[in-house]
């Protein structure tokens, strides 16, 4: 009872002063490692994606990088994402933008290049959604940017109970809508993967559609580009990466069909995952951290080898 | 009155259940921009950097590593690595493991070289240290990991009130003391470099004893080595990136040293840097997060004309 009160006193000072409410990880020994969560998990822990949201994308160079879309999250511009990927927009484009610690850009930059039919020219702000429908997990811990984060569905989300509100959290390999300054200027034409420390003050900010999930050294690997936000400069000799085809894996022959699944977020496997994440141990961690960011989660996908 | 109520129901409810305790982030409309705090900073803001803090790694491809050191953190691993450098040690190593979202590493590796005079073989495991002599800046928002956050002396830190301790964070280009299992088992001639989400559950399992400051993208964009743990693979053709020297700035010829400084993080001006990181605005950002975490504060770091 001691300890409570304690925890009151510090929560009443934390709510006068600036400094956030007291919090101490509770460190466990011995939680099982994340690899053996994943190697003990049962078929039914796994969901399997959807090829209508699977984009893959293969460059010239051999390198393929495969995407999930968020259907949930920006509806309207996963519907124009898959509009670009069947009018073949992104064959012949390019990665054109690497900015270190952050993010890779790809798409037809600033070539004028009309916008295939049905796509959507100036869509929502779909930046966040209503908690309504969505089965969410809380992770646990706190987090440096919102009231409340976990997953739903197998996707690291953030959240506010006051505003009733959700949003993808952007993540090392969450994939964005590259916009202009105005909201609302993306179509979805120009897409970009984070290949750094999760660049979280972009939340809220910028559509979040998806997250790479076979490939992102692909992008991760390349030469940082030498221009303002990493645009690799043409007038210095620096090359953009071409890209061959972008393609939704549903328009792929079946045998040719890249399968993949995802670990389930709504069971108690998952929980243990979390848990082995935030205490890590085996023989190379002596101290558990006790505590994990929902960016370092990394929610487990796997290729699927039954249709 | 009624808020402060229902903040301490909050905290009440989170301390009986694993819930973290309920914060709300506070955004700040119209925040100072962090590049141009930057840009109004004076000369009293910013501190140099010691020249015996600063080991300047040049690779055979002409990239260039510059790492400030931590003695007080880790002043035994400091001490070594300065005794490694002028023995030679890193000249014709190489960068040999390389995995994504995580670490680049380099050193002779399994090579059987003998230590030179004065290393500690087994130092003691520096992994975190007494918070007295500190003067700790808290951050002001939550943390998954760890109690308290904050900067010293414009390092990253965390903290524990309770144990009296203090730790760096691994952050994105922090560098470390590779080892093997069993903890103090690193001297310093193996180092690593984070390349990816800053990887906290190594704060306190392993020494972290500095951060690359310029050239990171010298490690962050190289081939990931398809080995276990992204070590290359020399038996499927993968080549180690050679090193061709490793020098402390003190001992190179004064008009080639790099000079550099750090913002200071005991400052007004700081204060005003972390409040535009944690609410970032401009021409871009319509919705400012109200919070930041301590590995996306980015202490800015620049070159010094004067000596």
């Amino acid at each position: 009872m001691r300890k409570l009160a304690l925890s009151v006193f510090a929560c009443l000072a934390a709510a006068a002063s600036a400094q956030p409410p007291a919090w101490r990880p509770t460190p466990l020994q011995g939680a099982t490692e994340p690899a053996d969560v994943v190697a003990q998990s049962a078929a039914a822990d796994w969901r399997p994606i959807d090829p209508e949201n699977l984009l893959v994308v293969d460059l010239a160079d051999g390198g393929r990088i495969v995407i999930e879309l968020a259907p949930a999250f920006a509806p309207v511009h996963v519907a124009n994402i898959r509009r670009f990927a069947r009018a073949g927009w992104w064959n012949n484009a390019t990665v054109y933008r690497v900015q270190d610690n952050y993010v890779a850009q790809w798409g037809n930059g600033d070539a004028q290049i009309a916008l295939p039919a049905g796509v959507v020219a100036q869509p929502p702000a779909e930046y966040e959604r209503p908690l309504a429908g969505l089965a969410l997990r809380p992770l646990g811990y706190p987090d440096s940017y919102a009231p409340r984060v976990g997953h739903v569905d197998g996707w690291p989300v953030a959240w506010d109970p006051e505003r009733h509100m959700a949003w993808l959290t952007h993540c090392y390999a969450s994939v964005g809508v590259g916009r202009d300054v105005a909201p609302s200027t993306g179509t979805g034409g120009e897409l970009y993967a984070v290949i750094g420390q999760a660049p979280r003050p972009l939340d809220r900010n910028i559509a979040n559609v998806g997250r790479v999930i076979e490939g992102i050294a692909f992008l991760s690997a390349r030469p940082r580009g030498t221009g303002a936000l990493g645009f690799y400069r043409t007038d210095h000799g620096e090359v953009p990466i071409p890209i061959r085809a972008a393609r939704l894996a549903a328009d792929m022959p079946e045998a040719e069909r890249p399968r993949f699944e995802v670990m389930r977020t709504d069971t108690p496997t998952f929980a243990a995952y979390v848990r082995g994440r935030a205490n890590r141990g085996g023989t190379f961690f002596q101290v558990p951290a006790g505590g994990v960011d929902i960016c370092n989660v990394n929610v487990p996908v796997r290729r699927r080898t039954a249709p």
